[in-house]
């Protein structure tokens, strides 16, 4: 896992420059990009000793989905601009690593391509500004299996980036048709989106839960909880959106004491490790998911590479367990960690 | 917003290294100069999500003149030192823009000149040893338009610099003829400035207003506000005047705090982005100013670069404002920062 | 003592590559191998003056051992790889300078060569997945002269480290022949020590007392000594295992403050100069370990460079408790430092 | 002032290499010989604004002398390796700049060459093994005018250095004939001070009062005022004796508590400019003294050198006074620095 650089570094060497630079790159000055990883490792481990760890259990599961690793796939756009593999590699990387995928509304496979690999999947969705459209897209997944829909909420319209980024968009196959024509998101999606839409899909939705991604407040996510939706994702983007948020690891705590035992909570954002995914769940997140890993890994080396990450990851994980005396995920408590 | 390093790089190739020095350099060994951009960037950003940001509204007023965002340009002397379009086109670049210009006691631009072109502006002048000039200037400003009096209160005398500099003052029209010939502002500079003379200005102004800007602490705030003053602006002169002094964004929260609704007040010293200034906000300034990005802006590209530098920022406040989840700078509160 | 950093670059120089990496490395990204030595440093030392030092006493004892100074040896494996001299010029060296050694399970010296040079030592031991051979070790050093057991609890398996290395491990006399064919560690090490092995250590080994090294909570201290340890070692093992560890300065406190009078507490990581040892006294240790700088000091001069540093030390130490105004050991209390 | 760094450099090039790193170094791996400085920095000057400040009075006095401002000079000793001028120079700068000088007992100019050109003049002192030889030279200081005595407490013996000097110590004629000949300090002085001997010699010295040098705790600080001392100076040597000690800036809040009114209180240490100073007077000293920057000083323009160092810190304190609103050294309060 301390290999994460390395692997920067061997993406760079295979992506052309606007490639690399539009997955690099965060908003503003990237200060959030920069201090996001960092605050994870304010965290200090408190290991738990001598301990049993003869079997370290890292399974768990997400909304009910059982999942071989608390570490899941976070949902990042135009993954066939970096490997031909796209979101069917890493489709099939998830599958065969037992982790949930997210997939992105920007995702340049077809959702017949990724049904055809995909183990457990959600979708991640914007609100529309076309109302129709969105329900449409919702029943669209949830008839193809979807068995979550991730509304991220902190983009009613795209925020501008440090670095300058170029690339072609129009590889593979738009997951989502009719918005492949329109070349600028903010075009599409809806900068009036409230509580009501939370509401609106979790009607809609029916059987399928709606997750709440972007939140890092414990006043928004009780909000969204109480509006219908049944986990909530703390992230900041990958800061590519609010340049100066807190970083998830310092929301995190506030969130997840605010929404209780009445929904879970994920996290993202600066995740480069067991240690850290350790950390989070101490923290109170259900599950850590990875979206800049993925993609150079993905980069690097197709599915192989996606699923030797999640593997890796995985092995960090139960590595970290086993030293700090956790046999299960459920053993992972608030006392692990120490912020001096 | 984040190409203001590339803005002074570009204007370093550009002025001569006397200007550049003057213009860059702090007073002592730059600590203040470092330490004031530095300190809003910990104030963490807490975005309310999800909210209806459709539309965006990031216009206030100042003492009742209406703006069109909450960037506003501080007072910075000699102008014409850095392009030929000197001080009548930052106001002019004002007046397109729709902001706030506070002219410099040593504005290298006659008022003439200034009032042909200019939008509302307000004079940034200090007590002079001479007091009846003093009331001269005051009497001639409110005639020609001013809106309000900036009394800087940070310098009974100029503070010695950290780098030296040399260039020729003899550029443009002085805006006040009296002091033209005197090249040291020591000289007419009264170091006996007390609230006394707050009140005796305030007085004086009759309908102008007045603004005591250089105000670092609670106490000198309150003492400002009950002696006449319609605002208080907490400033550092840049860092070019008490090196060490508490950067404005940290004494920002106490001046707040001490006057309530008494009083507007302002801030400047390091702001950089559209971020800073919601966080200048948030901690309840009611607009922030910016002193060397419109004068390295100037430097590069005259009238357009001051336009386009205000027009950056105000598309930077309202795009950090949409992030945040505020509609309009009334809803921009305290919850909206943390200081960890 | 401060040719620490000199050390390391000396023996950088004589050492193959991939010992030096086997030796210089942490796990993970490093974190606790970096953090562990500044940690020390936070805390200020208030010294004590005037006070007479003429003489300043710094032995002490180690449960019942007289030793000429605070600094032991902590045991570190595979010392002939780094020179010929290997654990028994450790060995002779700690006898020469009046300190402990404590002998890896991993030392390439035969217990015969061992015992025919060393003074007091300590067997450091895991606790295996073969108990009966457990045992067998445990009353073979018994019957040797081990003074103690250290029973190492933060190694249910090997961690990855941050820096390959590969390095020829037939070298000497293994101290432990069964397990010297078996190459990793992982394989004979038991991952499920608990707290029943250190009170069936501590039956087992009758008169020898039971140290549990790797501890850096007061839960797991109290509990050690509840269950028969007569001493708890705060460790992070050089910061070779569980990487995000809290610092073992950080540590110490609270292992102390759970511990009482009810038991020895030792400390190692990061100690490199005679001011974090009495750093580490004033928070409560009774003796500090150092690892690394004895290896560093056997690769570059053998016996006489174990025992040059450990007098170094000493001096160190004296030095340091002349100028805090400590006369002996008992007099260094918890007002000799300050964390700000 | 802020050509501290310039000064530095200056005398570098000038100073023989043995000499330089002499006067440079600090004691062990010199974390409190970087650490003084920035610690002064730490606290946020938060100025009175506005003020009359058209008269600035910057004088005060020590222990009753006047002294034309806050700022004296430390003992520093062999001042001939530096410069030809030596403590004639600095005692002729000293008057002339109307500061107070303290000699160091390692002097190598003679009282009667030092009575010949000084002003108001201390001398610095360790209590000797030879305790008869020690009321000697208190007696022969009284006699040749010192004003007082200062004792430093911090040195029981010589603090082993960061870096290798080596220079001839066979220059100019020393202070103490007895002496010259021994060359290492460690050989005459007692390592058995306590307040026995501050008692003793404030009852010795009669009329000379004695102030105590290497204080950097509120206990100490108030028994050595129990023992007779008129004043307490927090110092940490320079960073030449206990490294890792509290930066003085850091310890002076709490010697002052203690002590409240019933002694003066100085302070030296990493004091760089005119605004340390006052922040030091904030904190409550009564005076700031400067050490290496003196012999800097004195190395690049001997007798000069040192008087334009003086005057430049006196005008460094009078702008930072007027700029915090402070017409007189008694207005600097508490309220003018914060900590955050």
């Amino acid at each position: 896992m301390n290999s994460h650089l390395d692997l920067i570094e061997e993406a760079r060497g295979l992506l052309p420059e606007g490639v690399f630079q539009y997955v690099a790159t965060g908003a503003g000055v990237e200060e959030t990009l920069e201090s996001a990883p960092a605050a994870w490792r304010r965290y200090l481990l408190r290991p738990r000793l001598p301990r049993n760890v003869t079997t370290v259990d890292v399974t768990t599961s997400v909304l009910g989905t059982p999942v071989t690793s608390p570490v899941q796939i976070a949902p990042t756009g135009f993954q066939r601009i970096v490997h031909a593999d796209g979101e069917v590699g890493t489709a099939k990387a998830a599958a065969e690593a037992g982790s949930l995928l997210v997939l992105s509304s920007r995702a340049t496979s077809s959702l017949e391509e990724i049904q055809a690999v995909a183990g457990p999947w959600w979708l991640q969705a914007y609100v529309l500004r076309d109302r129709e459209l969105t329900a449409e897209i919702v029943r669209r997944a949830a008839a193809a299996g979807a068995r979550a829909l991730v509304l991220t909420v902190d983009t009613p319209h795209v925020a501008r980036k440090a670095r300058s980024y170029e690339f072609d968009t129009a590889v593979g196959t738009p997951l989502i048709p009719e918005l492949a024509t329109r070349d600028d998101l903010g075009v599409w999606q809806a900068p009036d989106v409230t509580l009501a839409d939370v509401h609106w899909l979790a009607e809609l939705s029916a059987g399928v839960p709606v997750v709440v991604k972007g939140i890092l407040r414990g006043d928004d996510a009780r909000e969204c909880v109480a509006a219908g939706a049944s986990a909530v994702w703390v992230s900041n983007h990958g800061g590519r959106q609010l340049d100066g948020a807190i970083p998830s690891a310092l929301a995190l705590p506030e969130v997840v004491d605010a929404v209780g035992d009445t929904a879970e909570v994920y996290v993202d954002g600066g995740i480069r490790s067991g240690r850290d995914v350790v950390r989070a769940l101490a923290l109170g997140a259900r599950a850590a998911f990875v979206g800049r890993p993925v993609v150079w890994a993905l980069a690097v080396a197709g599915t192989d590479g996606v699923r030797e990450l999640l593997d890796g990851f995985r092995e960090d994980v139960e590595e970290t367990m086993s030293l700090t005396g956790c046999t299960s995920v459920a053993e992972i408590g608030p006392d692990l960690v120490t912020l001096p």
